[in-house]
C-alpha cells in the first residue's frame, strides 16, 4: 500500500507543528543533528554535551537521580517549579532533536503551569500534592485535554484532540505535576522496535543504532537521556520494562489496574478479554518507582476511575534479609553473555550483602509465552490492522518478521481460545505457585530480556517480560552493568558484542500478583546493593 | 430420558448410606417424619421441638447466635469441642430428617476430631487456630478427603471420593475447625430451587412448602434450623445470599477469590471466562461473617492456593455514621410488599440511628442481568447438560422454565460475546461508579430478591443478587422482619401472601469491589440497628 498525498500532507503538517514547539534558542546546530541517524553508533549523551545548550545549573537539576528529592526541594520552596520545568523542557527539546522521542510538545503550557504552582505554594503555604512542581512525561497513549494522541498511527491524525484527561492524568495534575511532553511508541504498540511511520524512529541515547525498546519507546529514550526524571509508560508484554532496560533506567510494571488505566486513547474496541495492560513508571532510582506508585495509590484512584482496583497501598516494613529466587536462563530462549554476567554478579553481591539466594527450577517460559500470544490473537476483528489500512500504512519490518500466532502454529481463534488462555494461566500460576511456596520466596530475580538493547528491528519477542504480564505479576527492572567487549567474549547465535558494546545491562525483580509493595521494597533493597 | 436400573441402584445405595450415618438414638419418630413433605406449610422448628431429642443444654449451645463467642469459650476451655460438636451433629441429624439438607454425613469423624482438639488444647495450652473446636458445615462443592462430592448429579456417583481437600478445607482444618456434614445443592447449581434428582428436595425449615433457595440450599436450611452455626457456601449469582434470605440467616458473598476457591469439585471444564464464583459464609450474626472472612484472610490463603488473590485483610476503623445509598425497586423486576416494607422500615431505623440515607438513581438492573446471563452462555460445550445426560437425568422443572439466554433473545454465542460481556461489565461498573462517586457512598442498601422464599419451583432468576456478581461487588444479606398477612396487604402479580406468611424478610448491603472489609463492617453496624 502507499500513503496518499492527502495523508502525507497531514503527516508533514504534524511534524512541522511538532518542530515548531521547540524554541529557536533550544535548537541543536545542524552540524550535530546531521550526526543523528539510526544507523550510527553515536552516543546522544556526547552530542548533548557538545550542544553546550544546558547551563551547569540545568545539568545539575536534570542529572539528579531522585524525583522525590526534587519534590522535597520544591515543597520547601528551595527551588522553583519554573526553574525545574524550564531545565527539563530544554533537555527534552534537545533529547527530541537527538533521539526523536517525542510526539506532543507543549512547553508553553508547562511553563505557565509551573508559574501557577510557584504562586500556589507561596499563597497556600503548602504544596498542591505529592508531585508539586515536578515535570512528568507521559507515553502518547495518555489523553491530555487539548493534545493529540495519535499512537503513531497516520490514520489517527484525523482524530480530534483529547477533550478529557485520562484518569491518571487528572490525578497527576491534582497532585501538582507539570506535564510538558508526550512520547513516541512503535507502530501498533505490539513490538519492541521504536519505529512508526508517522513520527519515525526513536533512537537509543546510549547508541543511536540501537532500539530504544518498546512500546514506551519515547519514555525510555527521554528518561534515559534525562529529558525527564519521572515518566509514565504502559506495559502489556514488557512495554515499560523493555525501554527501561534498553536505556539504562529503572522501570516498574504494577499488577494490572492498580495504577489507574482509565480513559486512555482507544487502540482496540472495548471488552478485550486478554492480558490487561498496566501503567507504570520509568525513573532513575528504585525509590522513585515506589514514590510514584505509592503517591498515586494513596490518592485512592478507585474513587475516581471505575476501572482502578480498590486495592489500597500498604506500608510494609523493609526486610533486611530477603529470600530471592533466581533463574538465569531458559534454554529455549538463551540469554546473552552480558545479561548472564550481570545476573551472576548481582547474585554474588546480594549473597555477600546477607540475602538468601535460592536457584529455582523455573517452569518452561514458553508456556507463558504461548498463553500470552493466544490472548493477543483474540481480536478476530483485527482492529489494529484496520488503523493501518485506513491510511495505507504498511506494517513495519519487525511486525512482518514475527507474529504472536507463530508461537502457536494456529490460524483460527475462537471462544475456545479464551477458555484455553484462562486455563493455561491458572495452570502456569500454579506451577509458579509451587516454586514460590517451596522456596518461601520474597521475590524472583531473573533476566528481563535475552540481551541489552539490540540494533533496530532485531529485538524479537519480549519473552522474559511477557511471561509476567501473562501471570499479572508485578515486575521491575534495575539497570546494572554494561555490555563489554573485554568481558563478554563468549560467542552465541544472534549475539554480536560489537553491536552492543557499552549498552546498559539489567536485572528483573518479580513478585506475586498484588504484591507490588513487596516488589518495590525489594527493588529498593536490591538496588542499594547493586548501585550503591 | 429415564434413569436405568443400574443408576437407580447406585442412588438407592447412596441414600441408604446417608441414612445409615445417623445414629439410631437421633432418629426422629415416624409420626413426625410423615409430616415432612414439600407440599405442606409445616414448620420444621415446630417438628424439632416435638422430637424432644435435644437436651436443654444442647438447645442452648445450638441456639447461640455467635460462633465467635463459642470459639472464645472453646479457647478458654470453658466448654469442650466434644460437647459442642455432639450438639451440632445431633441437631444436624434432626435437620436432615426434617428438611433433607445434607449430602454427606460423617459424625464419627467429627466426634473423633473434636476429642483430638480437646486433647490438643490441654496439651499445648493454646487453641489450634481461630476456629478451634468449632463445627463448620460445607456446601457439597467443597472437597474433603475421603468424602464424595456429587453436587447432586447422579452421574457423579461414579466419581471416586475426594483424595485431596479443597484449599479452604485445609485452611479450616489448620484453623482447628471440626467438619461434620456437607450440604445439598440444586440440580446443575444454576437455579435457586433446592432440588436435585439424587438427594431430592431440601425444604425451608420455616415452612416446608417454601424453597430453601439455592444453590447453597442445604447450607441455608441447615444453618437456618441451627444445625450449623457457621456454614460455607458459594455464590456466582446469589447462591450464598438467596439461601440466607430464604432461611432467615446472615450471608456474605466476598469479592471473587479473596476467600480461596481452589480445589473444589469440577462442575465445568477449567478456563471459565465468565463471572467468577465466591466462597462465603452463612451465619447467625453479622459479626460472625466478619469473624469467618477475617480469620481466613489473616491466614494468607494466597500462600497456599495460587487462585486466591494476595489482597490482605485490612483492619478498618468502625464508622459510626455511614452514608448509605438506597434503591428500593427496579420497575422491570417489581419487589413484593414484604421486602419493600422491610427495606422502608430499615431506612427509617437507620436514619434515626444517625446514618445518612441517600436514595440513589440506580441504573436499570437488566443491564447487569443481561451481562451476567451472557457470561453463563459461554460454555458452548454445555458441559453441565452432559453431566445430566450421562445418567439419563431430565432437567428439573425450574430449569425447564427459564434459561439465561431468555434475557438475551440470542441462540448462538461466540468469542464476540466474551468481548461484549467484558465491555458491558466495564460500562455498567462506570454507571454504578457515578452513583458511588456522586453520593460518596459507603455502601448501598437494596433488596436481594423480589420477595421472601417462595413455594418450590417458583423462585425465578435471582436478579437482585446476580447483578453484584456481574460487577464482582461484595454483598451481604441481613435477615430483617417477616412477611405478614396483616401488614403486606397490597396485591401484586406473582405475589401471594398466603403462601409466604411468616417467611423471613431481609435487606442487602453492597460495596465496591475489594471493599469487603467496609461491607462487613457496615453490615455489623446496620445489623446492630435492625436486630439489636
Amino acid at each position: 500500500m502507499a500513503i496518499t498525498e492527502d495523508w502525507q500532507a497531514l503527516i508533514d503538517q504534524k511534524l512541522i507543528h511538532r518542530a515548531s514547539q521547540i524554541p529557536q534558542e533550544w535548537k541543536v546546530s545542524s552540524d550535530l543533528t546531521e550526526l543523528v541517524r539510526p544507523d550510527t553508533s553515536t552516543s546522544a549523551f556526547d552530542l548533548l554535551r557538545r550542544t553546550a545548550l544546558l547551563s551547569p545549573r540545568e545539568l545539575e537539576i536534570t542529572e539528579t537521580n531522585s524525583a522525590q528529592s526534587l519534590v522535597e526541594l520544591l515543597a520547601a520552596c528551595q527551588i522553583t517549579s519554573l526553574e525545574v520545568t524550564t531545565a527539563f523542557c530544554k533537555r527534552a527539546a534537545i533529547a527530541q532533536q537527538l533521539t526523536n522521542c517525542l510526539t506532543e510538545i507543549f512547553f508553553d503550557q508547562a511553563i505557565a503551569r509551573a508559574k501557577e504552582l510557584d504562586e500556589y505554594i507561596v499563597k497556600n503555604g503548602r504544596p498542591m500534592g505529592p508531585f508539586h512542581g515536578l515535570p512528568i512525561s507521559l507515553k502518547d497513549t495518555f489523553m491530555i485535554e487539548g493534545q493529540a494522541a495519535t499512537l503513531g498511527f497516520i490514520s489517527f491524525l484525523k482524530k480530534p484532540n483529547a477533550t478529557k484527561n485520562s484518569s491518571l492524568v487528572d490525578m497527576l495534575l491534582e497532585g501538582g505535576a507539570v506535564l510538558y511532553v508526550k512520547t513516541n511508541v512503535p507502530q501498533t504498540l505490539f513490538t519492541c522496535e521504536s519505529y512508526n511511520r508517522l513520527f519515525g524512529t526513536t533512537m537509543n541515547p546510549h547508541n543511536l543504532s540501537l532500539t530504544a525498546g518498546g512500546s514506551s519507546s519515547g519514555e525510555g529514550a527521554l528518561v534515559g537521556i534525562r529529558g525527564s526524571i519521572l515518566g509514565v509508560g504502559s506495559d502489556i508484554g514488557g512495554s515499560v520494562r523493555v525501554p527501561s532496560l534498553c536505556n539504562g533506567i529503572y522501570g516498574f510494571k504494577p499488577t494490572a489496574n492498580r495504577v489507574p488505566f482509565g480513559g486512555q486513547q482507544e487502540l482496540i474496541r472495548k471488552g478485550w478479554p486478554g492480558i490487561l495492560p498496566s501503567a507504570g513508571p520509568h525513573a532513575h532510582s528504585a525509590a522513585d518507582l515506589t514514590f510514584f506508585v505509592r503517591s498515586v495509590l494513596l490518592s485512592k484512584p478507585w474513587l475516581k476511575d471505575s476501572t482502578a482496583l480498590a486495592v489500597q497501598w500498604r506500608e510494609i516494613p523493609k526486610k533486611t534479609r530477603l529470600t530471592i529466587g533466581v533463574f538465569f536462563n531458559d534454554p529455549m530462549f538463551p540469554v546473552f553473555p552480558p545479561i548472564s554476567r550481570a545476573l551472576q554478579a548481582a547474585v554474588v553481591k546480594l549473597k555477600s550483602a546477607g540475602h538468601d539466594i535460592v536457584v529455582v527450577a523455573a517452569p518452561p517460559i514458553v508456556t507463558g509465552v504461548k498463553g500470552a500470544c493466544r490472548s493477543f490473537m483474540l481480536d478476530t476483528n483485527d482492529t489494529i490492522s484496520k488503523h493501518l489500512e485506513e491510511s495505507g500504512e504498511d506494517p513495519i519490518e519487525c511486525l512482518r518478521q514475527s507474529n504472536p500466532a507463530d508461537f502457536l502454529k494456529q490460524d483460527v481463534f475462537s471462544l475456545d481460545d479464551v477458555w484455553q488462555f484462562t486455563a493455561e494461566r491458572e495452570d502456569h500460576r500454579e506451577e509458579w505457585g509451587k516454586v514460590w511456596r517451596e522456596n518461601q520466596l520474597d521475590v524472583l530475580l531473573c533476566p528481563a530480556s535475552r540481551g541489552t538493547a539490540v540494533p533496530h528491528d532485531k529485538y524479537g519477542a519480549p519473552v522474559y517480560t511477557l511471561i509476567w504480564n501473562f501471570l499479572d505479576f508485578p515486575a521491575s527492572v534495575i539497570p546494572y552493568e554494561h555490555a563489554s567487549k573485554s568481558l563478554d567474549t563468549e560467542e552465541m547465535d544472534e549475539f554480536n558484542i560489537d553491536e552492543v558494546d557499552g549498552a546498559p545491562c539489567h536485572v528483573q525483580i518479580v513478585g506475586w500478583q498484588f504484591q507490588d509493595e513487596e516488589v518495590l521494597s525489594a527493588t529498593e533493597t536490591i538496588a542499594e546493593v547493586l548501585n550503591p
